[in-house]
């Protein structure tokens, strides 16, 4: 159990243990020897305890980021001679906003290399809802990724083996040693990955609330700005939007639903239910302020109002569907044979009152129930199941009112998560606060 | 990286990390399970640091004393009718008082079964002072062990493997991870092993000061209340001094040194300096005091005063040099070929003044140095390597005066080490206070 490492990393351990930084030299060795397995899990383990428990500053949470980008290799996009932009969010619930502002942002002169990872627990990932396009591959080469992304200015790929494989290494660990929970390592985490798209600037769309992994505003502002910290210390633009999770965005949650809703947004339309609410606004309006948020990182507008305008014309002239279904065809996927789920069952209100709450993480988990989500990264995903909900909150309800409807390929299955479902909206006598979907922006 | 077990490690760690107790039944599937090999390094690790960096409760620390201690085997002393009390040091330097007390009180009609750990770091062992008796064997299978206990009162005997083994486990992984220095885990790797002796009661010396593991005499007074709270929770009644270790023990450091100086005082010798000290007072003293202590927990004496003069009165009769004798002859060991060092050199003050301080620690690694102790398990040792100081702390020093003998089997190593012990041995101009040995004696 001895190292004969020149460098000590129980001396490294002790160091965070007792909150003294560690230097930027530090961590490079320690990173660099535990990828190369010259450093056991048994010593790594122990750090990233101390790191949750103590912390890291943010020069070292910046040298973190950068260990573990340097682990593997990154983008060169050098030869694309346009601003290159793209958004992360932290992960809710029916976030699809990536598929709609994705394309709207490189209609405008935008490169936007999205790089994205499955879905993990209660919240969806890009990967899964695109792939749910039959033919869509996300497993590109980085020379196709490049010339779609050169051609149609966005291309979708998931993250390939040689893309910080210190972080995928260290996420194992963590997953099952208590060590997920550290500001410091889930920004390290998400930004090395970020920087390695070599980008100019990044909007982050940091979601808090019952449907998010930051439960609290608190929490997620944190997390924001540790994010932001790391971006800036690389010279990166950056833009984080601090929104509100306590609901899922639109009116599908589930892999073929959520790109359904997304073509019908793109294609201009709504969906407005019983008491004259559009479903849709809240990914429309989300999708629209972080795509405007990006062009305007990227300089092609004057300023976020005007780049907000630009947004939401180039969404209503149809130019972002139609580079969505560029993208789609380049990228092997049908749109015309998007599947549907063989099975639906209505689940109907029980009382009179108003919605005043989801409880997000339980109807993510009933999501994964139904296998519109993975609990653990080898589970496989049934495309079609899912869940659509018809009512937003402060949207008032009465008994046999259609609350949501479960879609899935097994009428067992959709049946059994019924009961359960309803529980998780909560209708209450009066009428709730307004829902505010963006809290804070930090430039 | 998962685990099948029916209980999860992760969720274990994860309560340990937010300060939630565990239970006594998850503490003890924790220990099983890693020391059947079920639970891998890196979960292990991980729990260590959360409990370094957040605590565990009283209880916890008892049921993980527990767990360790049924990891393995232990003592069966049924057959022995006396009451069976052991002590325990946290470890000092010079600390030769088990080898004084344990054939006084033995003397006394006490059972004392000194099962005890070799040295490691700047501290020395009671069994590598034993082993620098020509023939002594330590290494005694059970039954001889308990053979000379019940004839002589008492037998030295170092662990076997089959008593703690997760401490032995444990031990080794926390060394690497930087998770030794917690009171909870040292209270349960102390305890595991002292229980496993089937005791009735114990007595701890915990030791505080530049020469003890515990620098303060606050967090020794930490590790004594929890160490006695673990014995209490068991039944054992247990008594805990806090005595003062910046100063070493007596005139000697080094094993068969030691050896010698007990011999000499078991003997009823003193070692008088040039100044009028007797440089054997404190190594006398702390070795009756804690023999009064055992003495009165056997219940062999009204009161600690009486079982106090009963402890000197069998020093000076001879009977305890006597029990000491015997023993060794039973264990192998031949006193009267005790080896003595090939090279020695004295090293002489350089200016007026009195002693007012002892490096400790820095005096314990030139030990080490000189192969009188060992920086790693698997170093050697030099039995009569080591030095003698001729002034303690308060004497007055002139130049030229001899301030260390340093005794060797290398002139030259023990030459190099000479420049570096006159500078721990402090001589300073004004008297210090007087020295207090023992500051406090908790019940």
């Amino acid at each position: 159990m001895s190292s004969s490492l020149p460098f000590l990393p129980v001396e490294i351990i002790k160091k965070t243990r007792d909150r003294i930084p560690l230097s930027t030299e530090d961590i490079h060795s320690l990173i660099d020897h535990y990828t190369k397995g010259a450093i056991p899990d048994y010593q790594m383990s122990a750090w990233l305890m101390a790191v949750v428990l103590k912390g890291l500053t943010h020069q070292e949470t910046y040298a973190l980021t950068k260990a573990m980008l340097h682990s593997g290799s990154t983008l060169d996009l050098k030869s694309i001679h346009k601003p290159k932009i793209d958004k992360h969010s932290t992960g809710g619930i029916g976030d699809k906003t990536s598929l709609i502002l994705g394309p709207i942002v490189a209609a405008c002169g935008v490169a936007v290399p999205m790089m994205s990872g499955r879905g993990l627990g209660h919240t969806g990932g890009t990967l899964d809802k695109l792939e749910s396009i039959p033919g869509f591959n996300t497993q590109l080469d980085h020379l196709t990724f490049k010339k779609i992304l050169s051609q149609h200015g966005i291309s979708f790929i998931g993250q390939t083996k040689d893309i910080c494989p210190a972080d995928k290494k260290m996420y194992s660990l963590r997953d099952v040693t208590g060590t997920v929970e550290s500001v410091e390592l889930i920004s390290a985490s998400i930004m090395s990955k970020k920087l390695a798209e070599d980008l100019d600037g990044l909007v982050l769309d940091v979601k808090f609330g019952s449907g998010a992994f930051m439960k609290t505003f608190e929490a997620a502002k944190t997390l924001a700005q540790s994010l932001q910290t790391i971006g800036k210390s690389d010279g990166k633009k950056v833009t984080a939007l601090l929104t509100n999770m306590n609901q899922p965005l639109g009116a599908y949650i589930g892999n073929s639903l959520e790109i359904q809703e997304c073509l019908e947004i793109l294609s201009g339309q709504t969906l407005i239910n019983s008491v004259g609410t559009d479903l849709y606004e809240d990914t429309r309006e989300l999708s629209l302020i972080l795509a405007a948020h990006m062009i305007n990182l990227a300089g092609k507008a004057e300023n976020i109002t005007s780049a907000y305008h630009l947004a939401k014309q180039t969404l209503l002239s149809g130019q972002a569907l139609r580079v969505f279904e560029d993208v789609c065809q380049w990228q092997g996927g049908h749109l015309s044979r998007l599947p549907k789920a063989t099975y639906s069952i209505e689940v109907k209100a029980k009382k009179t009152g108003y919605v005043t709450k989801f409880n997000g993480e339980e109807i993510g988990m009933l999501a994964i129930k139904l296998g519109a989500g993975r609990a653990k990264v080898t589970d496989s995903i049934i495309p079609t199941s899912g869940f659509q909900l018809h009512f937003k909150i402060g949207d008032p309800v009465k008994p046999e009112d259609t609350l949501c409807t479960i879609y899935g390929e097994s009428e067992e299955l959709i049946e059994s998560v019924g009961e359960s479902l309803l529980t998780n909206v909560v209708i209450e006598k009066n009428k709730p606060m307004p829902f505010e979907l963006i809290k804070e922006i930090l430039y």
